[in-house]
């Protein structure tokens, strides 16, 4: 029996991959038919919720690898007798063309022109000039910052304790975020989920932005108090926001979050 | 009287801006107005089709700066007796966020997504990794070029000659356009209107591409037989095109463009 287990809704994906490159492995979409392997596993690679239900039973088990940026529901777990690694570096290509492609739609009006049916040459806005501020700066926030440094915006990063990094003119630390928020058209949050980014957006964060101003949460759900968010939608404080990532995922159809004037609602896919 | 005249829908942002400037300046938004003024004129500045208007009845005019890139209804004018000069490097950056928008927008689906009204994690493509062509290697076509290879794209360029442009791996010229087009992702048009440049987007051109490649003309409308485009579209040879430039100009709106699935208008916003 393989001692590399591998759970994850991609399986199939993942399982060709991993044969053509003459490693052995056993693969399934979801947990129950994997459990009866678990006893022999060493290694885990998957999706972190997936392998989080199987952990338990893995008294082998010596490294778990997500395939996610995230691993909170392995962390959730008490056990610390395993490597856990999450997959850093390769998610800031998809990240920057998901973060660029909304600001350019919204400033360019995108969706509705897409669907126009008369001649309309109001100018559309631009993107370059602008004052983007990202919170979050690792891996994906770098390449998010560069690519938005390519198309001419200034980049404000905020982090922990405010230490300068690539690709951000200036940062500010967390307990400053209301200094950070001053004054950007554009606000892209890449938090990961702790206690310490819990309800960061909120009012007082949201009044501190340009009025008018974009909003893009593709980090996790708990950095944003949806009230406030809604509230800034409603009173013209935001322009537009595209949230990626919800407190409950997926969005049930009847949540009134879909009908919300000025919200898209991605759907984790950034 | 001041000796120069500008006549331009913008007559009023230019008049503050040349005020400013201390320069003194006869600022017209239509060609009525501004033709008692065009006997003294020695030097016109505006849009093109506008000046056109008012040129036979300015002997003293020696220089003539469009407001556009474009000047073709100068250049139909007899008169040559003058400088004649088009805006040039300034185009570049606004026209990247315009191709880099909407190739972003078709393959995240930014349109379906920014009204979606259901949960739907299917993955949506990348640009990183795909291939450009873009027809037109002048200063805007390096400006789109770098964007595009900014996000990872590989650029393909065509020219009169074939001669190499930085920013692009390999240009074609216009003589080869089907070797150029083949197998392209996507392919973005930036090419003046000239005698040699009338149809070269037909079918045979477009049946070169990917099948399901996305086209964005962003150049002027005599590059495309709109019958063949249309039929593409239809065929699923296109997956998307994006029409910023038409034959007729504004599109009426009884046109039956407005209703093509998977086209969309821009209205010359580009």
């Amino acid at each position: 029996m393989s001692d590399i287990l591998v759970i994850s809704r991609h399986a199939t994906v993942y399982s060709d991959l991993i044969a053509a490159a003459g490693i052995e492995a056993a693969c399934f979409a979801e947990v129950e038919s994997a459990m009866p392997h678990a006893a022999e596993a060493e290694i885990l690679f998957g999706a972190p919720d997936l392998l989080a239900a199987v952990l338990p039973h893995c008294p082998k088990v010596r490294w778990v690898q997500s395939s996610w940026a995230g691993v909170k529901p392995l962390v959730e777990c008490p056990r610390r007798d395993y490597r856990l690694t999450g997959v850093k570096e390769l998610f800031g290509r998809p990240m920057t063309e998901f973060v660029l492609g909304w600001l350019l739609a919204v400033e360019r009006r995108i969706p509705q022109r897409a669907r126009a049916r008369h001649w309309d040459n109001t100018p559309d806005g631009d993107v370059a000039g602008k004052t983007v501020g990202v919170m979050g700066t690792g891996s994906i926030g770098i390449a998010v910052a560069r690519g938005c440094r390519s198309l001419g915006m200034t980049t404000h990063g905020l982090n922990t304790d405010g230490c300068s990094v690539e690709h951000f003119e200036a940062c500010w630390p967390v307990a400053e975020r209301l200094a950070f928020a001053a004054g950007l058209d554009y606000l892209v949050a890449l938090l990961p989920d702790t206690p310490q980014t819990d309800n960061l957006i909120d009012a007082a964060l949201l009044r501190a932005l340009k009025p008018g101003a974009v909003f893009i949460n593709a980090g996790r759900g708990n950095a944003v108090v949806l009230d406030d968010l809604l509230a800034a939608l409603t009173n013209g404080t935001l322009r537009h926001a595209v949230l990626d990532v919800l407190p409950q995922e997926p969005l049930p159809d009847e949540s009134p979050l879909w009908q919300v004037a000025g919200l898209s609602i991605t759907s984790h896919t950034a």
